[in-house]
């Protein structure tokens, strides 16, 4: 009886073979959309709710577009700095494998952690301190 | 007797025309640095503690220097980046304008806030799911 | 000179009366989707990137969609639960008002705000002590 | 010699059988309130400090009861979905199996998270893009 | 029609003169406490849900009373200190003045937000990069 | 093939056998301030980038010195309360250590840990409330 109470909240991945034709059509366009030959866990999770698998790929793909005005890399060492900024040990092994995919090296790793150590530190000293906003940038 | 009470935690700027020799140095250096004659409150507010003031510059000055694996414009966007995510208003002021000093477009900036919206989408939803990190990635 | 510099990263509200028809169309799709004469500042200050701001409305139209599993109250005291525990203050002012609009008493708000107080106390005692998952839970 | 040096930090769950009469008061109550056999790790982590654990649990029945404004299924997806915002593993777990307990569908849990998600994103929007409230939201 | 939707969510402190009976001995209590004639915003604010009211004072109460294992400074800056790292503009102000009445000095207060910066600088990058914990620590 | 794209951002300790002369330095310096024989795990895995493993080093023996206006045992509880706060596990494990090794007893983490839940608590409540300062505070 326990068990059946944490169902709803615990979710495993639904692979390919198992999956509605609905989520094969999402797995189908990932992997064509990223010339790959498998889908990673995120989105066989996402899988047991299809709209929201569906939606948050259609996020992901405008997003992270390759033909925008920031190149794919630099899209992904952004992602990448969120995620390592908020603690989301999946999104900074998946984002980090994808910037490096397309790229970012071992040093631009390092500093990139860098950047995100230390602007969580003086983000916090300057709310803490409440600094005004200098009239030239306004 | 009660406006005495917060006067240790409210800091108004030190301009440098008031600053003490030793804080007038980390100024000349920001200057001399940026190539610019002004210092922004951030430092002036700093300046009620030289150690500290000190400390942040050194530590702002080698790790956004202009000579590392990441480019000065990358490196202020991934600034920016984290700074828009933790909801710190002086910070993406601040960086926002070096960011568009150093070429950021308002187009490149659109692109970045909405990966810095996406990935706190995602970043809750894969800690929420406690997605296992895929074998892949490790 | 040194405004320029900001000016992309400050962006005001974009009036119906000067915005582009791609901008028009969202709005007028807010507008007739929530039965209302306005749109509020999120989507004008939004619209200065319309991909954005059409994939952001659509977003929002899906999930918080009234034919849901869950009712509409319910959905926008979520997002207000969630917003005021990350102290966006502009969020809690417009979900406030579509909660209250949809029915929510201020004794409800009260004890809205009571459990998001008392959550973020107890996750962070719950992840201060590390502690383990129950048996009964997986 | 170093292992003592820890044992303040890292606490085990006390089981009833262990726990001094004060704490089993606690433990009583938490069962006969909510009608089961059995407590779960929070409090026996939090038995370690008996003053802690009464006042915890004296603010979750008072915040919790279920006579209030909310009905008991609303509470526990509002404390759910906090908990699923804050990164919580274990209140994610413990207020999962409550809320589904009370009710909660598979589907509603799945509304619920997107609305975490979509919060996030759009609350981050919002404060970077340091959005004005409307005049009507006053 | 618009200002009352709002006016759930907006809350103006209530002052003593306009306090029920109920209200009136919490802040009866307050000023007893803590040996003073006046009573700040946060409770007034407070006072709108008289139930929250009562149950936040008994836990401040309780927590920050003087004659537990910590001294009544050292608690205030540990409040403090949460408070910095959490950008709680409001709480910065009042626990910084309780804890400058109780001797903190400004010498001591740049320590302790230096503190916090670098613990949210430190914290992220341990995160970021998962460190493990050190048979010595567990 | 995909196992090389996620070296850069996992790394392991590097212990002093295989470590090079300049990160050897830090260590033995480390070691030296702290009167131990051993170094914890953030500094071994900060060691894949010297520079960044200089810098913080530098930062924490700064901020963290014994001669400063604060007490060793404060300045460590303050490290604690922010980790806390943070959900920083390993943080918590070695700053716990660190503060039990200068004195901190059970009772006093078991107060400390009270502080951060209440403050997470508070400061939530006041953010959402967004409740003015008061004059007396300004």
């Amino acid at each position: 009886m326990s068990t059946s109470k944490s169902l709803s909240v615990t979710r495993r991945p639904i692979e390919y073979a198992d999956a509605s034709a609905r989520v094969r059509a999402v797995y189908d366009d990932i992997m064509q959309t990223r010339k790959t030959d498998w889908v990673n866990n995120f989105w066989k999770v996402l899988a047991h709710d299809p709209a929201t698998l569906e939606r948050m790929w259609a996020n992901v793909k405008q997003v992270m577009a390759p033909d925008g005005a920031l190149d794919p890399l630099t899209k992904e060492m952004l992602y990448l700095a969120v995620s390592a900024s908020n603690s989301c040990r999946y999104c900074i092994a998946s984002h980090g494998a994808a910037a490096t995919a397309k790229g970012m090296t071992p040093q631009q790793y390092s500093e990139l952690l860098a950047i995100v150590g230390l602007a969580n530190e003086t983000n916090r000293l300057v709310n803490a301190l409440d600094v005004e906003v200098d009239e030239r940038f306004r």
